[in-house]
């Protein structure tokens, strides 16, 4: 299952997205649009796209049906299409900022090879919804964010600074240095909810892949090992419903205080 | 994307399941299988799925790989492909019994339409490493148990109690009547962590549908609305991923005896 979704993504166009919530969220965010496909005599929602395309200064351009049906390959895309710029990585630095500039610690997410579009995709609406300040993930053997995974984030990816390094681990070392510490996601950490989050400092929660988990250098780059108790008789949980868990368990804990 | 997924299911053998892990934890979990196709001179783990389905009494087959590839229309099969008999649905009585035999008030989870065979696995996955003692889905216009969810679910499908009820309504007036309080997650509940779970008293948390949330007919019988509060710009999470924070909150409450 998990290669089919990765062979439907390699067949589609990895700049196109559709649908109405995707393409408004899209250009909500700010994510750059080369040009904008609606349907002729489209109604309702779908005008409402119209008008915040123009408002963006993208260019859109009314067509029939079939033109988006053969666009999409027959997906349900709404009478909207949209081809995106490529997805604007962020800098390492400019996650610091963008908790700087919201007055808090930095709250991170880094992703040790993620693979499968759907889990980052999710991730990313995870994170956004949890307040984390950005996503690191590395540059090569992990799924990267395609207008695929943005749809699939429901648009959250436009608003979140996902910054894609060529080495975790150093990327893990630069946070240290900025006062994070690293929270690995790991079958044998210790309980999740009875970990100190650290209040004041920093922090960055590492999830690992979907096969193999955390990767051994990333392990040892970790401060702290935490777990998710399982009372069933499979041993983890899905790495998108893993980091849903962790990431709003964080979230609330920094929130009271009591972290 | 959605769609995509739903095509592919489609066009899969509902009853074909692939994968180590998939089969063994479907052999392990009961799930009937009328034959398991083993790619030939097989060595290491494929081997153990072997001697396991041999163990269960299921017949196997030794194969050339092209059959497999075949099979499974070019999916990473790795080796081992299992032709499953149809899903044993377990009645909404079965789910008290479950409970009642663990020693434990009932923890059961309630799906109003959930359509994404992804979805559907992820949420099953984690109901099962929440301790719930059961799930309920609807018969109707929601995606079922079918050998693609159960590999999803990494073969915590096979391991969990479904009931699929024609009217979701009336199965959560019988759980009413077998002392069991309904929660509903919606985006308009009060914070889901300052939340009463009630302790001793049985428990149903209703998830509702990845467009359009709890249903109105659902949202009345439910005793309790809950929410996630969500931080960023998007007004909601995936619903695998609210199912899994949800679930996990009220785990560990329940388990605290805190709740």
């Amino acid at each position: 299952m998990k290669n089919e979704i990765k062979n439907n993504m390699k067949n589609e166009r990895e700049n196109l997205i559709y649908g109405r919530n995707a393409v408004t969220e899209a250009i909500r965010g700010g994510l750059g649009a080369e040009k904008i496909l609606i349907q002729q005599n489209i109604e309702g929602e779908g005008k409402k796209v119209f008008a915040l395309a123009k408002k963006a200064g993208i260019p859109v351009q009314a067509v029939p049906r079939f033109v988006l049906d053969k666009e999409t390959g027959g997906a349900a895309h709404q009478g909207v299409v949209a081809y995106t710029t490529e997805f604007a990585y962020a800098e390492l630095l400019d996650l610091y900022d963008a908790a700087r500039a919201a007055g808090e610690a930095p709250f991170l997410l880094a992703l040790d090879g993620i693979e499968d579009p759907h889990n980052l995709g999710s991730i990313l609406r995870s994170a956004e919804g949890a307040g984390v300040h950005g996503v690191v993930i590395p540059k090569h053997r992990a799924a990267s964010v395609t207008a695929a995974v943005m749809k699939v984030s429901a648009g959250a990816a436009a608003h979140i600074k996902v910054a894609r390094v060529p080495n975790l681990t150093a990327a893990l070392a630069d946070m240290k240095g900025h006062g994070v510490w690293i929270f690995g996601l790991e079958a044998d950490g210790s309980p999740y909810r009875e970990a100190d989050y650290g209040g004041s400092g920093g922090l960055c929660l590492v999830i690992g892949s979907e096969g193999a988990g955390v990767s051994r250098l990333v392990r040892e780059a970790c401060d702290f090992l935490i777990a998710i108790p399982m009372h069933g008789q499979i041993g983890s949980l899905n790495a998108g419903s893993a980091a849903a868990v962790a990431l709003f368990e964080i979230a609330a804990r920094r929130g009271e205080g009591t972290a």
